[in-house]
């Protein structure tokens, strides 16, 4: 499917080049304004449509009953929980809504200036996954742990994932106390309770699903798009020192638990196809097992997304220099499709429901510039990166600012996923 | 705390010996009867109160008005929420509604038979962490995967725990089919889709959160049983050829995620107050770093409870025999207590919500007839057990129903936590 150049909005600033929200994005998000309960709008330019507004004023007549109640909810999981015929429906009415001058004078009261909103989280997310699908980060992260055994002899089969912790996440814009948890320094044979000393970011995408399947029935790969809503910005926080000495044999655990933070906005599936690409897989490397294997999956199954991570450290904030880029990566070089992600997670009958959340894993590309974490680009502390004014990073410090962003297209018509930041506050243990 | 042996209900079969539903007890759950919505419902003998049928005929009149509504929901979640005076006033109003004679004419009504209710998930559980915390069942385990290095090093230090899936928890009774999975045959050079072949069970107990804390707020040991609602039974189903393939690095995932069962009763904490008993630390080993160390967790931190796993085979139904006993364990024998669990999970300022479940780990005594799972039971197999018709096992056939016990107390007065079943059907995979 190729984009739609010549479908202009109404509105000016939807058709800014590279303003990142024109009528053919369409991200849908959970707002509050004062004295308001939380409402569900959709990214336009540089305002919000509030969708309780456009079904009050009659703009959703058409629609299903369904459909206009779920437009109406405080946040997604009724409307992810529509069939895809329904959520398509929706985003034609609002394409219409927002494109077609006729209808200006009747949505122009429900639109709202984004910088005059508080986000919400976009919806309740029941299950978190995080997957391992960069296998660049996994053989960069994996030589660390073992020079000899970077990859695991599993990793080329099995796209790897394990369970996150739902409650700690959290939407853009909130600060975090560094985590306190037990450690093992290096040099010491007893472990610690103490601040985290390596703490880190990861660059993850965070793909929300849409309906559900029952609980012992599995997704078949290429049925797997209807069941995937969107796809937004997650930042996997991570403290390094904490999970080395957790992670075995059950995996990390309180080194990610602390606080995870997700981008307002989820751009919806239907948003991201002009840019879906080929999937290929090295002849040297096994091909997949035939759950995981399709020719829809290999002609389309990636999808062309570029990813940047920027800094602000506390001192770049007082001499008020802007954030500096660290990472330029995309993520069509995951080794693992989205859809392989859903078919795999669901061949053992395991149940997604409308408002789960998978994380990308680390999204990390073949250069180590591309790489999705301090403790790659730094290899393992050894190499602290050197930042433009002088300052220089191991892992983070506190005051620092991290900022994920994510767009498809290009400076002309680009299909942005927005942003998600977070600052690192002093811990606030004793020890 | 001693238990009160001199409160007797007015129900006859709450006072019957050993029947584990005394007025001492008062386990919560969620039931339904033909044509209701589902309520909350307080075993007694072999009748369940309607919660909501007591506050509608004012018998909860004196409770607040936040007790009385949480009390009419359907699920335990609101109830959980309130603050432990507000649950302990309540528990003492249903205390008193059931043993004083002058009340049983008011509350008759509001009395349904056990066996003629469906029981559905007592609440709606946000997280599931799945704890690790038998050293008898870790060091069991990791001989069969690392002989020579069975415990790792970070055993004695922290209270290991992973993330689980919470969709894939179902109340008991329901019947589930043979997983399908990744895994990787010991003869063979690749990894095949197929039935899972060493499909085992894990008897454990779980234990749901009640108040939360807020993200960066740590619980401290002493202050937990606040923060503890009550204990239920749990199996962990587990595919172990799936999971030996997957689990690395990140830990378990579909092995664990096609089902695991919870019994429909929720002991609150205040019932199992009189069977809590002295947590030891062999003096040999590391003793716990200050957050997971006081007094009064040495003093009361384990819990008596008598743990039983029982099995009946497809033929042994046919047959008429009764079910077989497999194992015989006590909670006490846990290398970690649960205010331990509670302090480790939320040190790093991790949120825990009301309806948060927590699993122990399998819990496996010193004795190998303690063993919690047939993977110990039959050493990974090695060695199948013996049933009295005849029948062996290694691991779990198709027909085969698991039954998990576990009650406090003697013959005479028995806190029961109820039972949990299930029973594995084919698979419906072709391949």
């Amino acid at each position: 499917m190729r984009i739609d150049q010549t479908l202009n909005a109404w509105l000016d600033t939807a058709n800014a080049p590279g303003n990142g929200f024109p009528v053919q994005n369409l991200p849908y998000c959970s707002f509050v304004t004062d004295g308001t309960t939380a409402r569900i709008g959709v990214g336009i330019g540089d305002r919000i449509v509030d969708l309780h507004a456009l079904a009050d004023r009659g703009l959703l007549a058409g629609l299903t009953e369904a459909t206009r109640q779920a437009a109406c909810e405080p946040q997604l999981n009724a409307l992810m929980a529509l069939d895809q015929a329904s959520r398509a429906e929706l985003r034609a009415r609002l394409t219409e809504l927002l494109s077609d001058p006729r209808y200006s004078a009747g949505v122009k009261p429900c639109l709202i200036a984004q910088n005059r909103v508080r986000f919400g989280m976009p919806c309740r997310v029941g299950d978190y996954t995080d997957f391992y699908a960069s296998i660049h980060h996994a053989t960069r992260v994996g030589a660390l742990f073992r020079p000899d055994n970077p990859l695991l002899p599993n990793y080329k089969w099995v796209p790897i994932g394990y369970h996150g912790r739902a409650s700690s996440l959290q939407v853009s814009g909130g600060d975090f106390r560094r985590p306190v948890g037990q450690l093992k320094p290096p040099d010491q044979e007893r472990p610690v309770v103490a601040p985290c000393k390596r703490l880190d970011y990861e660059l993850e995408l965070g793909i929300f699903i849409a309906e559900g399947n029952a609980l012992g029935e599995p997704i078949a790969l290429d049925d797997s798009d209807r069941h995937i809503f969107g796809v937004g910005l997650l930042n996997d926080w991570s403290a390094r020192d904490i999970q080395a000495w957790e992670y075995q044999p059950l995996g990390p655990f309180l080194s990610k638990s602390f606080y995870s933070s997700l981008s307002p906005w989820i751009v919806p599936l239907e948003a991201l196809e002009p840019y879906r690409t080929e999937w290929t897989r090295d002849a040297a490397d096994p091909q997949p097992l035939a759950y995981l294997e399709s020719e829809r999956n290999r002609r389309q199954g990636a999808i062309d997304i570029n990813l940047e991570v920027w800094i602000q450290t506390q001192r770049m904030r007082a001499e008020s220099m802007d954030a500096q880029r660290l990472t330029l990566g995309n993520f069509k070089d995951l080794y693992w499709t989205v859809g392989q992600m859903v078919a795999h997670h669901t061949v053992n009958g395991c149940n997604l429901q409308p408002g789960d959340l998978f994380g990308s894993g680390t999204l990390s590309g073949p250069l180590l510039e591309s790489s999705g974490s301090l403790l790659e680009l730094t290899e393992g502390g050894k190499h602290p990166i050197q930042l433009a004014n002088g300052e220089s990073r191991t892992f983070l410090e506190d005051g620092d600012t991290i900022i994920l962003k994510a767009y498809c297209g290009d400076d002309q018509l680009r299909i942005s996923l927005g942003e998600v930041a977070g600052t690192v506050l002093p811990s606030n243990s004793t020890t």
